[in-house]
């Protein structure tokens, strides 16, 4: 067994199993306190509560709990563990939604035969919290899930392997043009892999000028085209008008390239058959579609970014699910919708320009961080997230009209 | 509004909305507690558990994990409030189960439009938990949902509306019968009510010794009877082949009283009728079936226990539900079966008989708690209920095969 492996195991197990416990957030010392917290007082904010279901915002925890739910059909990159097997991946996203954004998470683990039956168990426990965090669902079952439930679901409903990622993905992609002196509306963008969090990126790209007819999405078969019948629901909306069928076809005078399928599928040498100036985003983990050394090596006029966070540009879903729920929840709203997810891009692209703060350079490890080919995205540790993107989202859905309460006075100032 | 509502709807709302928040268990300070808290060092932990389900006891928080789980159709006695508005008490309950035995518990509340869809969700989601607390589920479906949930999941199932009450009342009843120098295999029972709380009452004493044939159940109709055509499952297993038809019928030489019904329904005149040193437990809250004062007014050789906590002999489920799922979890307990309740029972029963400690005695406002006609059963403070009763469940559950490891070494010693 490795070390790492063994500290892993370790940080799970000890001193006590998992990661995350509850807590009580009022006295329970005597009887006095108890009255108040179970019967008899408890019957009046219940009474509220059936009186006026918003209530529930004000006399329970609701408002500021997420539901991270999976059914471990497509665990980290190690594919359908079941349920069970996936709760260490939930905790751990717990965890992270309360050390960024202070909010109070719990993992549920679902068992189900038919997509029919997991979208019924979700949306019968859904009012239980203020926001549901969908997490590591297999691709095409993820979309008419997500789908479906936002539909039936009162709360925000949000599959951070979809949404998550194409947030960071185009808030990294948007100052990564902008270095190199392209516009979005103008560049040729191949898209290796064809699951969740590829289409989520491409339609996202898109809401952000991309035009889609200069997309091409590649799957196992190669560039999804509009000539194949083998295409689901989902490719069908990328499939192109083109005689491009190999990567290599697709990579020809292409300006970005999007990574979200395997290790080392991209060979350095069609780096070169890129557009001068290209980007690449090699964001499978651990192990990116091409090693950003070998990249680099093919090409000096590059920039990259990964998921990894011992390269620089870091395509990490942390910078988003925590601050976007947090924005979302503090004011009620009853979806996160595509301005929302803008108005997160733009906030985590602005940060990246601006001077970083001497502790987050500190804590990255770094000796400086400036806006650049190697710091187009910021960084976890970076304080200003919290503040900024949790407020652009919560604009956002008070503008677009689905909060149900106003930005509280002085919100994240 | 009363000073005593106002107080508990501050309670509830400020300075946070609710009772209960996440909190983490491990560190999560800089980037190296992440890649072991999340990708990469989390796949380690789900690979454990993929190959062997019995290591999220040790790599997650399920095995110290209860859901509390309602759909609100039966709240306290407010009646069906609908899920969200029994969140307080499910909030209430997660409250407790920390407070008492360090359990972390977590409220569900499920809307559902049929008894099979609230069964799917539940047995959906049962693996995330190291157990599940029904709560405040009307009758007669509870007794459907708990039977076939206990059927489809693999941790314990307690409905605790009808094996709280019934552990808690047993053991009161037990003392009680002792005290007045009867056996409870003689006695007539008089079961006012035949709801869960009832149903489960009269079955468990009936395990602990007590005559089916010598019970009189009392529905809104009167006695429940063999020749009665109108009678749910649950009420014709306490069909009695007898000609009493009314409460006085019934009561008339009735050694112990029991009501889970509603607020004075036993006239005072008509506990006459019992035969001598009877004993009443009108356990209706807040209002039970005959006042404490009338009731002594009217006998004074009788034992009495209320749900009140300002009376004596409170019967009061906290008395046990901490303590019998703290013990189940620690032996990983698949259910908890009639054994593991029977000792539950006789475990609160010793406390009460041996000296009370004096920091419980302080805590309850009382002068003196010695075992008698004032003090039946122990109070929730008690710090002696952890240790005695989660051991005797958890020996039981060893003893009976249902756990699926030993009890630690020292266990509660």
């Amino acid at each position: 067994m490795t070390d790492f492996r063994q500290k892993a195991l370790d940080y799970h197990a000890k001193p006590t199993p998992g990661k995350i416990s509850i807590e009580l957030t009022k006295p329970a010392e005597n009887a006095a306190d108890l009255a108040l917290a179970y019967s008899p007082g408890v019957a009046e904010p219940c009474r509220e509560i059936a009186a006026n279901p918003e209530e529930a915002y004000n006399y329970t925890a609701k408002g500021n709990l997420v539901a991270v739910i999976s059914n471990g059909t497509a665990v980290l990159g190690l594919g359908n563990l079941g349920a069970l097997a996936s709760k260490p991946v939930m905790e751990g996203k717990a965890l992270l939604f309360k050390r960024f954004a202070h909010l109070d998470a719990i993992d549920i683990e679902v068992k189900h035969r038919t997509t029919e039956e997991f979208i019924n168990t979700v949306a019968n426990i859904a009012d239980t919290f203020g926001g549901i965090n969908l997490e590591d669902i297999k691709a095409p079952e993820c979309f008419e899930i997500e789908q479906e439930l936002i539909k039936r679901c009162k709360v925000p409903i949000f599959h951070d392997d979809q949404h998550g990622t194409a947030i960071v993905t185009a808030a990294g992609m948007l100052n990564a043009l902008e270095i190199q002196g392209k516009d979005i509306r103008d560049v040729i963008i191949v898209c290796m892999g064809a699951g969740a969090a590829a289409v989520a990126c491409m339609e996202l790209l898109i809401k952000c000028g991309a035009q889609r007819e200069r997309i091409y999405m590649l799957d196992r078969k190669g560039v999804i085209h509009t000539r194949r019948e083998d295409l689901t629901e989902h490719k069908k909306l990328f499939a192109n008008n083109t005689d491009r069928r190999t990567l290599e076809d697709a990579l020809q005078g292409a300006d970005v390239f999007v990574g979200v399928s395997g290790p080392d599928v991209l060979p350095p040498e069609a780096l070169k058959l890129m557009n001068n100036n290209p980007v690449v985003f090699a964001c499978s983990n651990p192990d990116p579609e091409i090693k950003p050394e070998l990249a680099h090596a093919a090409r000096d006029d590059l920039i990259m970014a990964t998921g990894r966070s011992d390269y620089p540009n870091q395509v990490n879903n942390v910078l988003c699910f925590p601050f976007v729920f947090r924005g979302a929840l503090d004011v009620r709203a009853s979806v996160i919708n595509d301005e929302m997810k803008v108005a997160a891009v733009n906030a985590i692209r602005e940060i990246a320009k601006q001077a970083v703060p001497e502790e987050v350079i500190k804590a990255s490890g770094a000796d400086k961080l400036e806006f650049g080919r190697d710091y187009i995205i910021p960084k976890p540790m970076d304080p200003r997230l919290l503040k900024r993107v949790a407020k652009a989202v919560a604009v956002a859905a008070v503008e677009t009209g689905v909060s149900r309460i106003d930005l509280p006075d002085g919100y994240m100032d």
